[in-house]
């Protein structure tokens, strides 16, 4: 790799790990919000969706940040469950709040995408 | 599913919870082991794959406790990961603790390929 | 310490882990139970102490497994949110499951305290 | 709590999830800095010391961002933790990832110190 597109690898990386980090923290602070509404909210799927992506967007981030080799396989996945949770938030239309939490897990779920066809900065 | 297929399902999931969880601590405990015994063990990339295996099998046993219908994603990742955790430990022959790794590794990824076939508990 | 010592303080933080990996288990297991459940069990404040409690087990195991000598600070904090957990365990009297719950959190404050008293495992 | 209160409390709360937020990335880019350069930066205790920062900072967000009113014991233990980690740092005069980190973990455990001594946000 020449040092310019270590350059542009590593401001991807580093864009994307800003994507999981604000995923995760939209995922967990909107299941906060949807346990205190309950009903339709507080349904187990549409919670442990939330859960889901929050811990995959963990995960995903943490394997980023220790600069391993192994992140494409991570962000695949994370990708994945940020869309299928993105889709869950888009049944609550109206709910500014889930509204938000949609666009930040599609736009992780982009990011990710872009990293799982990566092969791995070196 | 017939309350047969229900309960030999679940006796599947506990079992690869079981293993993720060994797995998990076979790797965090090889870690510190590697980092205090310095020199190859404590190189780079063989303790960010013992990290990296480490927190996948937390992040799938985590799902599989959560009763996520998403855990056959994960589950084929940690498979992935674990396999190669596994072949990185072989290379230490003769060191018991790292010959112990590799078993759990392995162990954790030929239940979390089974998995990854399903199609989810429900 | 002398090798005998030593050897009785590392069994007791193995059985430590052991009590914070179970706690973990079963405080997640009993969230994902409750959300089905609805109702009393769903109510925001009983599931998360129940989050709550898996993570810092989760967290209190990874520091003993690293062998952080920073351990009786987290076990510290660990018996203490184990033990409210089982105290609000104890609200559903008659459930099975809570009960279960309740002892394995019990089982994991009295544990956890023990090691907060330790000065570390040198 | 008047109304002014719950948005001044609300504000500090954010505030810390951040500064934890990001002493958790500064301590994983740090260990993973830490690992590749050897020597007197890959020394168990240092790095152990890293894993644990970036562990309890992760711990103590997530507490916050579920709205736990636990928080003040996770923020406790976090601020001694990023005490600690950042006296650690500070042993690397003239390395400035190794002082940035350490002004990333001052500047968390002031946060985290702040929150342990408040009530929790009702």
């Amino acid at each position: 790799m020449s040092s310019l597109d270590v350059s542009t690898a590593n401001e991807q990386l580093q864009a994307c790990i800003q994507e999981c980090v604000d995923c995760h923290r939209a995922c967990l602070e909107t299941a906060a919000y949807c346990l205190e509404q309950g009903g339709r909210h507080a349904e187990p799927d549409h919670l442990r969706l939330l859960f889901d992506c929050a811990e995959i967007c963990q995960t995903s981030a943490n394997f980023m940040l220790r600069r391993s080799d192994l992140y494409p396989l991570i962000c695949e996945v994370c990708a994945e469950i940020c869309a299928e949770c993105a889709d869950g938030c888009d049944a609550f239309e109206g709910d500014a709040r889930l509204e938000r939490c949609a666009e930040a897990c599609r736009a992780c779920a982009e990011r990710c995408q872009i990293m799982a066809e990566e092969e791995g900065v070196e």
